[in-house]
């Protein structure tokens, strides 16, 4: 199966993955909610929080706001 | 002049640059000097501190880490 991705094994992401899927369900939010509320498509925030994908500072932002949170406050929770 | 950039006027990307500008003062550190510590072109390390590149997470911990600071503080620091 071809990788769709150059970033699959990088610490960051997996880091940032897990902290958006972590504050996600402490959130109660579903990943169809979350994908509605930034305006995000879903796949993309699956590949996102599985630390596949590397968001841009825009992208993040609307994660993290639509999460009701800061970036700020949401890299602190990933460890970055 | 044509642009190079899509994001000149997004507010998150200035504040994000700024912040950049502000802790490498801080720091007492060249562009240059950011520059080769975080292995990013200067040119495209001069567009960050504009505010007019949407850099991905992994530039900007390298940018952070660089600057001897972690991104969660360094997104605070732009009020992020």
């Amino acid at each position: 199966m071809p990788s769709r991705s150059p970033h699959t094994s990088d610490t960051a992401l997996v880091a940032f993955g897990r902290a958006v899927r972590s504050l996600r369900a402490e959130r109660t939010m579903s990943q169809e909610e979350l994908a509605h509320r930034s305006g995000i498509d879903r796949s993309y925030l699956g590949a996102i929080e599985r630390g596949e994908q590397n968001s841009g500072l825009l992208h993040l932002v609307r994660i993290a706001e639509a999460l009701g949170s800061t970036l700020g406050a949401l890299m602190i929770k990933a460890g970055l």
